[in-house]
């Protein structure tokens, strides 16, 4: 059986990472879906989905999770509720499930006839990727937070400097 | 003389119905055009075109307006506020006056060579989609607010899950 | 029961008015879908969504059609097969059968769990919008062709200038 | 007065550059749009909208024409005839004529509202930009059919190979 | 040398003519781009790239800088940050430098290898484009801030009530 | 070191596997690219993109390739040829090298400053997934041409009659 979890992994965190060791308990394959992926370089989305592919990748790694077992495929969003559930499913191979605690996620899978599991949460409210941003630009430890990978790779290509340069995208000249 | 009515009806209400029916009093063909019909399942937009046009076909019958007079129209939005009075124009029947108390709608109109007449308002505030949609999900009283058949459709389709998944959809993993 | 019926009427013709005449012996309402919406000035698209509209409700009340059980719908194409029929599904209000004689429409229905109905053709194989196009340039007589109401619309709004000038189109300095 | 004068430029020709010069004994100020501006490297259209602009630029500086009376502006085109005008006329400043001897092109104008004024042409067949990009392939003179400055500006960039290129995009592995 | 600066100009004040001018002592030729040219009548973007045109074009004049050397060109938005750079370097002629002051732009213009020159601003903080635009529907005096040319101009096109009406869209009934 | 191959496997065939070896001998990681993953249903896209990635991954671990050393990712296309490589780059990790034998993908990635690098091609003239599809249609045998995990997906998804029906979409009513 094959499941479906779908995330935006801006970054990607522990919290996350327990869903997938989780989701790996249920089912025999997993898509994780980096959602959004056209999107990249703004406050909510400051990584490009190849950045977050690279990071999703290394911690499942790192994690000595069956990468064989897990199909990592960026989706871009088309911004149309209704739509969005049968554009995912063109997108991946077929599933049987799907995995999400969201319950508009949750009520469009349905409406779609995808079957939906919840996942049952850790306690720790602080795997939160806003927060972990907030974090980033504050310099605050994220070692209890995100993958190792993910901190080596977020010093890499530089990370607080692009949060805080999207930040600064409000007094853009190109906004509209 | 036909004219045009447009409106997002999310949902249609007695303050639309009353339009209608004024509207009906000045021209003899009436194009009634939902507007923004590709979105859905958002907090300010929960119904499809397709229910919308179900709840307003349905009010327009259980009112006795002449369903004849009357063409009902899904018209998608294009985002685009200098083009959008002529990307109307050419969706819908030609028409001689447009129907509006909006200043906005109604210097788009005009300078598209539109002629605009305003419509006097019943006294009744309350005739407000968004307040609606709150009472939706409060389980207040609406039969003085929108149509015997709306309240009916509405539950049929569980306005109340959607609308409060939809308020979900803040903490959507795919939102931007 | 309702039913759907797509065409892009380019222009209506006796051949389309025959097949909704047939699916109105077989459902109590039925879906007019005027597909192709946003397109005109064209060769194969020369009239707008909102002449078509004009064209097939005066073939209708000429031809004393049911005018309260027919939903005459414009729909915009989104060029995108897999989503297709998920996307009608919305704009539309919610219906029982699909009427086609195309193999590939058939398919894309079938895909999303609509069920289709075939409609016994005419005999006739004039009934081709194309070939009524052609007419139209070359001043053949349409009387047997297109409904009457169509042959003086097409009159009051020059049609034949119109597919000329989009025959042009194919030197436009505009043109990709 | 002003007046408008829409072409793809692709590249600039001499034929283009007659229209120009007679555009301007009619007008005090021209606008020249480069039409289809986000298109480039393909077969009819290998430039990108920054090359055409330096090509015509260029070439209006050589042919001593005066710069400070025509407006050079690139529009991206919105593949959508019927909004097309109107889409151009909020893109440029305000003119009162708009220069064309095509026959859809002026259709479209009129439809606006705009007044329309043909160019008698050069009795040169072979200003046409498709031959032209055909004998920069296989490496004919251009010296009487283009501008001085537009011959050193392809070679500078190599159009052939650009060309030759866009012909292979044929079978192009993204090619749909 | 030629060099870049971009601006969405709603409308051009002294601050922009300030950094106008500061680039033209640092290039030969200047690329003034007239960014989000696909808005107008919103809050933010009330005036057409062609009404922005017009504007810059006569307070270019009137500043009797040398518009010979000002390449004026509006550009679509396309609201995909990590292609905007690339975007906007084939609308134009190439060019050496761009000139900004905010360090969001400075980032993507970096990351596509273009080289950033900071502009030092004027002290004056009321050099603000929302501010003028307040100003405007306050009636008061703007003679300090905007090109004369400018203020006859937003006189000429109704300005205050653009505007004023442009926030009623809020209620606008197309709005999703 | 990391390289790119894109295709868009309509199906994936001996020829494409032959590539990813090939590419495999080169570089320690491979990214393969299921370039246009929106369209499906058409003649020369017949397939979905979560169709394709079933294929392509059945056939690598059919020929044992090291499936930790692929990342195969969809990519949505943007039409639009200036902008495409920087498209794909932040779609995908980070690679050091592409491989191509299109001239024209080779300059679209050159422009970009991606290195590109030819692939010997077999001799075999027949791996051509044109000739593929209409082998399907007409029920040659496809057994030297593809690898036998695709036929019987193939066969699964009924693939014959899906290419049929998508040359009958020439006569769809939604055509434009």
């Amino acid at each position: 059986m094959r499941g479906l979890y779908v995330g935006r992994f801006q970054p990607i965190h522990n919290g996350h990472l327990h869903c997938i060791k989780y989701a790996l308990t249920k089912v025999e394959e997993l898509i994780v879906v980096i959602a959004a992926s056209q999107y990249s370089h703004t406050i909510k989305n400051p990584f490009t989905a190849g950045e977050r592919y690279e990071m999703i990748f290394g911690s499942i790694k790192e994690a000595m999770l069956p990468i064989d077992k897990i199909h990592l495929i960026p989706a871009f969003d088309i911004n149309d509720n209704s739509l969005w559930p049968y554009h995912l499913k063109r997108l991946v191979p077929s599933f049987e499930v799907a995995f999400s605690n969201n319950s508009f996620t949750t009520m469009l899978f349905e409406m779609a006839g995808v079957k939906v599991e919840h996942i049952p949460l850790l306690e720790r409210e602080q795997y939160n990727a806003t927060k972990i941003r907030e974090k980033i630009i504050t310099d605050e430890p994220l070692d209890k937070l995100v993958p190792k990978y993910v901190i080596s790779f977020l010093k890499r290509i530089n990370a607080k400097e692009r949060i805080m340069n999207a930040i600064n995208s409000l007094d853009d000249p190109r906004k509209r």
